[in-house]
């Protein structure tokens, strides 16, 4: 595909386990991205935004650490400007065709020193089949690393597009969360990947949450080389950007599967709302409660958290209108209790996956889907003691 | 006082204690109250709202069931009218001047005749000695009944409240949570109750969370009889409003303390926000960050999350310009780390109050208070199978 990959423990975080990832376009690809909309925005998110704007969207290599989110550090800019600038002189590329991204625990310095001397070593690492070194070397609290691919036969031959991405806890998204890095060795301009960049973010890391918090580093960055020698045409692109929207929806699925202690994935659809908008909106709400999400731990079919979490999104409509189905048995119908077999219904919510459906009946079509996952003791664990 | 209360077990809950009460002013009350803002609004709420507006403020007695909110129920609104009529006859005052209130699950049918036919015993119950089982009869999952109350001298004599309340889960006001009820012996015409009310609500229900929920069952009611003899006059009228705002703080100080599985109560205070609006819509945004409270469930002083909640807070501020301190002490100055002693302040944040004290350089002097409470594995066990 025309791209390398490698990845380093340079002693950031303290398990010995790599922490430092380099991916490299053999030819400066075109690149978008979009960011978090926390006011509070790391080092690497400031730089990152910066250099695509002062390359106009062209990037050879993204460096990434994890264990350190240089968020709220003293240092940030210079340790994020001066790791990149070692990355460019050893690749020979423009240090604004270089993106910094960082994970890990905020506030506490970054010391540019241990990546600036591992970028040697690096470079020598780089190769095409590290693709799965990658995937692992930038995840935190994950408990799986997470991969996405895709392959299209497009009019002027085949492209691929290979993603990986991160998170599990400060989960949600509201733009991109986390990181996310998507490859494709298709050849599409600048100013049309950004654009397919939000189109495939809105439906996917714009539409998960594990824990309602959106982090100061988050980012999802797409580059396509061109490698292929393919050009997305006007009329490929409905393909292309399924298939773009398809691996970043996979990948933000296995983010909010992986959610801290999380035991199911929870799948949310809203339809009948005003408009896709009010949809999600109604989701996220449904999403985000604690007592659905612990309700959903306990394979309590109890309904009356989903229709009191859609009633608190700021979202107006008439509860007397409302269906609400779990697993596919209806449990609320036009606003009031169904008569259903509790046992049956709890057995079926003790699946990993589990589906709320929230319909308004009327004559609006705006629906979304969301993914959340349960909210367990394992989260409280996982979170107590971060730090330490 | 002039005020009369009686509890009862009338079979609403499955635990045998006491699940219905009655609060009776023994001339007409001038009442105020403010409601749930959730779009599902339970039966009692809205025919509550019904009753204040046709009786204008005028209030004889509030009936209060647990165990079962009459919310999303075929038969929710019949059942309310029905009750709040026995109660009305048994008295021998218009039904209008009669308030429901209900807390409990949702979405389940409740049996009006199990009220109705206990209203005879109640109504012979009645005495102004039993403000303390009025307490207990209407808590679900609190571990501790709610009480507070004042004495204030008036120009015209010594007037008393006192106030009731519960609530530990589904907890976040944004207009009233709850329930609560505060009675006073002062004389206050309706509609000054009513701005007085909405003043109290705002520094003290509205300024909770225990975990985002905001309930469809929300009500806080405050009774003003007048039994003293002693008028609020104007110049009277900063006492009163202090007292009143005091009960009924300390009474949602009470909730936030109580939170489902809660082992400490965090006060949260934000200042140099552009208005206290902007102050309490960040304080707010930490108080319900799922990481900022598991990391003070851990004692972990990890600062970082209490920015990031600012950050996604939907407010803009300049996080160069913030200080954070955690129990008095500087851990973050002007968005940067602070070397702190780690050990030292993790022993202070196992006490049972954390403050967490959030500032704003710069000229704007909007501040906030804001109570919620640590996120233990005690809310995961107790929500997961609240139902069963």
């Amino acid at each position: 595909m025309g791209f390398r990959y490698a990845t380093v423990y340079a002693r950031i975080r303290k398990a010995k386990k790599d922490d430092v990832a380099l991916i490299v376009s053999d030819q400066p690809a075109a690149g978008a991205a979009v960011f978090t909309t926390n006011v509070v925005k790391a080092a690497p998110v400031l730089l990152a935004q910066n250099h695509l704007k002062a390359s106009r969207g062209r990037v050879s290599a993204i460096l990434i650490n994890a264990g350190n989110a240089n968020c709220a550090t003293r240092t940030g800019d210079a340790v994020a400007l001066e790791t990149c600038r070692a990355v460019a002189a050893a690749l020979g590329v423009p240090v604004n065709q270089v993106l910094p991204a960082s994970t890990g625990v905020i506030g506490v310095e970054l010391d540019g020193a241990l990546i600036t001397k591992v970028v040697p070593k690096l470079k020598r690492a780089l190769s095409a089949d590290k693709f799965g070194d990658l995937a692992k070397a930038i995840v935190t609290t994950d408990l799986v690393p997470k991969i996405a691919t895709a392959e299209v036969s497009l009019s002027g031959g085949v492209i691929r597009i290979a993603g990986t991405t991160k998170g599990s806890g400060m989960i949600q998204p509201r733009m991109a969360t986390t990181l996310g890095f998507i490859m494709t060795d298709a050849s599409v301009p600048a100013p049309l990947l950004k654009v397919l960049t939000a189109q495939a973010n809105e439906n996917s890391y714009d539409r998960i949450s594990v824990d309602g918090d959106t982090s100061t580093n988050d980012m999802l960055v797409v580059l396509a080389n061109g490698a292929s020698g393919v050009k997305v045409t006007a009329n490929d692109l409905p393909l292309f950007r399924e298939a773009l929207g398809r691996v970043a929806q996979d990948l933000a699925i296995q983010i909010a599967r992986d959610g801290e202690g999380a035991r199911k994935l929870i799948m949310i659809q809203v339809s009948g709302a005003a408009d896709p908008a009010s949809a999600a909106q109604i989701a996220r709400s449904i999403a985000n409660s604690p007592l659905v999400k612990t309700a959903i731990a306990g394979s309590d079919p109890n309904w009356g958290r989903i229709i009191c979490a859609a009633g608190y999104s700021g979202v107006k409509f008439d509860p007397r209108q409302v269906d609400i189905a779990l697993q596919g048995t209806l449990v609320c119908s036009r606003g009031l209790a169904v008569d259903f077999k509790d046992a049956a219904l709890k057995k079926r919510l003790g699946e990993p996956e589990c589906r709320i459906d929230f319909v308004i009946h009327g004559r609006a079509r705006g629906q979304a889907r969301f993914w959340t996952c349960d909210l367990t003791e394992g989260y409280i664990r996982i979170n107590g003691s971060y730090r330490t």
